[in-house]
């Protein structure tokens, strides 16, 4: 295990990741705030302190691996595009400079299409890839006059940029809703997405093994299990794996559609893919993401050999193995995974955890970060025979959970 | 989570309870030397450097927990015994003196009479546990003519402390071998063991959630699967979870006679019963660890929400559930585990360790030790649907393993 790889972030997927990496004997050095999640699982290296958005740290990291990987796609691509296409250079102690070649994987160019919600729709759907409808607009009332015509209503209104969990998108519901939508996204790059009439969202985590795209769904990919997920004021609040009641038609389609997607991306990695399962039937992508996922958690326990986080190390390495089959099994029949989030006071979600750790089929993950209301501060896992066993013992977390979420809000 | 764990040692069963421990939110602080296996994947708490064996260090630990614990038998039980009995004192910035309460879990009898083997097998006969028959012995010639006349040959010379893995026992078998046994076991208390006749090692984690002791097995323990221990030059080579080949009713002996073992002990925490099915059929207990087990590293894949290391964590902090079915089951059919040792070199083993990434239904653990000739540096375990595969599965890698070991002796 020669090479080093440098990690963007040091969140609680980085703390995953590194899980991982201690098993595996993975080298990593993580650029992030002292203390972050993901350093306080992995002290084999001295880490960087600082921001993983600054471009002298981001270099100075650079220095000292050979692989760039991320834990968030809201990165600095430009230092990143600089460091692949030019290398990093070292001053020796003799005043000497060299150049040193770092991969970045996946690639700045995979990034920053993905940055930029609107541009990833764009490349979707100039790679046959069935997305979301999408238009680029400014930031006016006549600008939203023209798309509500075209779209009809409701429509989203949402920021190219920066958008997670909910934040940066707009219901436009009515045409009286045009300037609040555009105070609350103000000074944002806007575009506007076709209302996706959906009956349910599914998940599909897919391994990217090979560096260079391809438009063969079949081709360098591996894919877990299609999921079904549920959120709540925007946030992912419950995963089920694999997703209830769909035929395999759709299941196969799903991850037909999500390997095609992260196929026609440039590297190797882990990538979330987030699908809207249409009224009529239809799938479509909805948004990926080049990193693990929260709707890959639940791979920790359900695929214990080959999480996403090992599959994103083996990957961004350029060890993953060829397999003949391209579907990673769950070695359980049914799991759901229960995101834990930040409630009034730091110790809101002290009950829950209690609760999860003396459930012997769940697996707790705290991700030790300070509790703030409505961060995801951690999450659980329940494994099971059967999806209603899962189900009937998940129920009292779930209402923890929806105590913790009721106290945020009064 | 208000209660601290003090862990003496800092080796691979502490690295893996403390990989426990930071998805469960568990405080542990370890006493060790620097950047050994655990300190590496735990910092969120500044640990302490120093032997664990150390008194005045085991004091210092004392001062910063709530309970202490142990990922070795071999500890000194007197200091244990002094803080459970009597505290530990601490001096404020005034100069005021408190004593500071502070469990021993499981308890210092415990692990002082598993220490001694020969009290351990006393006390096991003591408890109407079968065991193999044992005598403590002097070192001299004469002594060792006694046993040969009533036990006969082969018999076992064995230290009654500080052995492991094979280190402190000689197999005696004519009166030849006298001489060159007391030399190979001088300056050691010695006892002797009839030797066991057995046809197959079998191995039972206990988890044990009740402070007092017990003569029901079926009390207040939890069990995991019987499986099967295969050793080479007396160190763990492979363990088969579940055991291959043995009828219900062996199985059912086996889980009830180690649940009585750990029953017969104080303190709380897991256990690892280590057992003889003799030719005859009978099951004996060979010996038992107050702590996490080389033959239980299974159930990390193989019960990915509740690990042997789990299960300490639980047990030792007193919130092991109650639980109406005492047996734990694994979620795969078949689960092998190698362990991997290091060789001549300091990267013998990284062939081992590259083929094992590049399998994904394989778990790799390497402990972040150096390698050493011989020394327990990581394991892999393979998961499958049925013990056939698994064994075709890790074939290649036990092949490779027995590489390492074949340069090893040259």
């Amino acid at each position: 295990m020669d090479q080093t790889i440098g990690l963007l972030g040091g969140g609680q997927l980085g703390r995953m990741l590194c899980e991982a990496a201690n098993s595996l004997g993975a080298k990593i050095i993580i650029l992030d705030a002292p203390f972050s999640s993901a350093k306080q699982v992995y002290s084999r290296f001295t880490h960087i302190d600082g921001s993983f958005t600054d471009p002298e740290k981001i270099r100075e990291l650079a220095r000292r691996v050979d692989i760039i990987t991320v834990e968030s796609e809201h990165v600095n691509t430009h230092v990143l595009e600089e460091i692949a296409e030019n290398g990093v250079e070292i001053i020796g102690e003799d005043g000497s400079s060299t150049i040193k070649r770092v991969q970045i994987q996946p690639s700045w160019r995979t990034i920053r299409i993905i940055q930029d919600k609107y541009e990833q729709k764009q490349h979707l759907t100039a790679h046959k890839v069935q997305t979301v409808e999408a238009k680029p607009i400014g930031s006016t009332i006549e600008d939203l006059q023209a798309v509500g015509q075209i779209f009809g209503f409701p429509f989203m209104l949402k920021s190219r940029k920066d958008a997670y969990d909910g934040k940066g998108n707009f219901i436009v519901k009515k045409s009286g809703d045009f300037e609040e939508a555009l105070e609350v996204l103000r000074s944002k790059d806007l575009y506007a997405e076709k209302w996706a009439d959906f009956q349910m969202e599914l998940a599909v985590m897919v391994v990217k093994f090979e560096e260079d795209t391809f438009s063969d769904a079949r081709a360098a990919t591996a894919v877990y299990p299609v999921v079904e997920t549920i959120h709540r004021d925007n946030i992912c609040h419950l995963v089920y794996a694999p997703a209830r009641n769909i035929s395999d038609d759709i299941r196969q389609n799903a991850m037909e559609l999500a390997r095609k997607a992260v196929g026609s991306l440039w590297g190797r990695g882990i990538f979330g893919v987030e699908l809207f399962l249409l009224r009529n039937g239809d799938l479509v992508v909805n948004e990926i993401a080049p990193r693990p996922h929260n709707s890959g958690h639940y791979t920790i326990e359900a695929c214990p050999t080959i999480s996403q986080y090992k599959s994103q190390l083996l990957s961004v390495l350029g060890i993953f193995p060829s397999i003949s089959d391209p579907v990673i099994p769950m070695t359980v029949p049914a799991a759901i995974m229960l995101n834990i989030l930040g409630g009034f006071s730091e110790t809101s979600h002290e009950l829950l955890a209690q609760k999860a750790r003396a459930i012997l089929c769940a697996g707790l993950h705290l991700y030790g970060k300070d509790s703030k209301p409505g961060r995801k501060i951690g999450h659980v896992t329940v494994i099971s025979d059967t999806m209603q066993q899962a189900e009937t013992t998940l129920l009292p977390l779930i209402q923890l959970a929806d105590n913790i979420r009721a106290e945020r809000k009064r």
